[in-house]
């Protein structure tokens, strides 16, 4: 059993805070500031150069990669890191596509992460050639899959709404129509068990600052299938993805499986905190995480519904249909967000009118549940988010 | 005039080092780890969510970009930082190409970084279409622009031999021509005085954790001359090039000018270090660094040549010709240059036979590179580099 109390004393959370917001950015475990310190001043300045050996950089991309791998069910040798989760989409989309030289079409949702498809049609542009990205509703999905998708491009869980896509079907699905699939895992790492070799899927790509707590800007992952990993051509040919990158040859060679994947220099103090980040996993059983997620979110929403009846909710009502976030809908859920977060209820604001909260079980308890609903029910029963102030809108929230 | 004396004190270098590998990866600036230990511990660790507003950590790309624009010749607005140098390679390729429709060809050299012609070659392969690389050995670049090239891909500064490009007659004869011209200031920026505006330069690319010390993996840079930048089509069209990120727009619509080269998330705490390596930049003129790195290179020739026969000079003779590192070939190149580093010089080898060093003023005077080249003398010499142990190698040097 997961020890929560102790996984919650590894991360520093402010006082007055009740923290709603790990599904954006996941908040400090402690260890990671000496970790990162210790790359910095232990390796960085002691090592200089000599730290791509001596510390361990030129082969934590993929040290780390096989840490994720743990939680996303992909065996060791099939994940590594780097750059942001929107190249990592390119990457896996410009592979796919050409795995399959007959067909034009990206399949996605309308509910995907709005980068996906702006990936995606930047590729189809410098594609041309009838390359072209269809969106349908994300519930048309399982059957808009025809024989001209070469690659279906699906997040696992909605951004917006916590909506669970079904990966095994969906991959399935796919695969019958001769086509690929790429999943999004940006809120399902850490957030739900993910089971990439059960589902059969052929790409993955990840981010690791929502719920992995790697801090702002925190490296992205990608997945490739073992059965694909040598056939795949990286459309982002850079030199650590070469077969000998420090043999400076002219003509470029594809890495070894994953390590095809590789681009350019590893950030190396952003992967030094993910470290430490990956730390706290080590004590814990996704099992178990999801476990108490559910008993979060339906808490939430029960004390939610009965308490604010002019909140919709925007998240399936079957937990198990949904990741590990809960989203109403309110036509000022802006101001009604700001109002909690003056009030030291952080959750986020995604427009038009989504209220989004995120449920982190190694961190968050029923404790801070039950608070962060009397919050809310007293700022919504009071009208105390009608104020100006709470209507101006800020660029980020 | 720039103290040196100053901005070597805000360095930190172990004891019993000369470290000539600055162009590799530069050293740690002292105020590198309080600064990151503040975006890790005050920033992400109390603000959370919210350092993406309080922390300017949304701006910082754009806000750091400005910093390293003045020490390349770059306006205000026309630089921004993220993702790998690879990776900006590429943007800029894809939009150059876009560019200049009727033509197919990227033209580069020999001498380039391997991995700004891999990812040439990874373009052209997606593209199709008769897109291709066409290299020539850099002294043939003038003459080999025709009205088939598109775009020439250069490296001001050629990581092997220090060999300088003339980035404005080139880039004339690139545009006499119909061309468009992209320059890596990979071993340029903080290197040599550039002047990107003044050569007229449609694009530049360059990394941080070289002569500009941001530490293992540090952001790139692009710059997109301003009569390009409304004009220029991302191809990694991510979301934070979005022209209103936060809107979630279904369609992609490119942001003002530079902000459109933003891809995804930036990667904050390496964007700390390099804030605080950019403070010693604060303290120097680039023209007193020229001067004081021509004095130290000539130096170290003249001294080089005297004692040691046997190498023979790799880089121009010319300092006003080459960059602001020394190259020498030696058969043995590998086993002289762990002899050396055994001893306390830290220089590096680049295949086949080449011994380069790195001279970076901010914090290398005359003392060291006298020391260096006696150690030098001394293992030439006495052919102390001829061990078994130094002749075995690491995957990185």
């Amino acid at each position: 059993m997961t020890d929560f109390d102790a996984t919650r004393a590894m991360f520093h959370l402010p006082d007055g805070v009740i923290y709603l917001d790990g599904n954006s950015l996941g908040p400090l475990p402690r260890a990671a500031a000496a970790r990162v310190a210790r790359s910095i001043t232990d390796e960085w300045g002691e090592m200089l150069i000599t730290g791509w050996n001596k510390a361990g950089w030129m082969d934590q991309p993929s040290r780390v990669g096989d840490r994720i791998g743990r939680l996303i069910g992909a065996p060791p040798g099939t994940v590594v890191m780097g750059d942001t989760l929107s190249v990592k989409v390119y990457q896996a989309l410009a592979s796919a596509l050409e795995m399959r030289p007959g067909r034009r079409v990206i399949l996605s949702d309308t509910g995907n992460f709005p980068s996906d498809l702006y990936m995606a049609d930047g590729l189809c542009r410098t594609l041309g050639d009838g390359y072209c990205l269809r969106t349908v509703a994300p519930e048309e999905v399982a059957g808009a899959v025809d024989d001209t998708v070469a690659v279906t491009m699906l997040t696992e869980v909605d951004y917006r709404t916590g909506r669970l896509h079904d990966m095994a079907d969906l991959t399935a699905r796919a695969h019958a129509a001769g086509a690929l699939a790429i999943w999004d895992l940006a809120h399902s790492a850490g957030a739900i068990p993910v089971d990439l070799t059960g589902a059969g899927a052929d790409f993955a790509v990840g981010c690791t600052y929502k719920y992995l707590n790697s801090g702002p800007g925190g490296p992205a992952f990608i997945y490739v299938a073992p059965h694909h990993a040598e056939g795949v051509r990286p459309a982002l040919s850079g030199w650590l993805g070469h077969e000998a990158p420090f043999a400076f040859d002219a003509d470029y060679r594809p890495g070894r499986g994953i390590e095809r994947m590789r681009v350019g220099t590893p950030p190396v103090l952003q992967l030094a905190a993910l470290e430490a980040a990956l730390d706290v996993w080590d004590m814990a059983e996704m099992a178990d995480v999801r476990a108490r997620s559910i008993e979060l979110t339906e808490g939430f929403i029960a004390g939610v519904e009965a308490a604010c009846p002019m909140l919709t909710l925007a998240s399936p009502s079957d937990p198990h249909k949904r990741g590990s976030q809960v989203s109403f809908r309110h036509p000022e859920g802006y101001a009604i967000m700001q109002a909690l977060i003056a009030r030291g209820v952080i959750g986020d604001f995604r427009a038009p009118d989504i209220l989004r909260f995120g449920f982190t079980p190694l961190y968050i308890g029923l404790d801070e549940v039950r608070a962060a609903m009397a919050i809310l029910a007293e700022v919504m029963a009071g009208n105390l988010w009608d104020r100006p102030e709470y209507k101006t809108r800020a660029r980020v929230t």
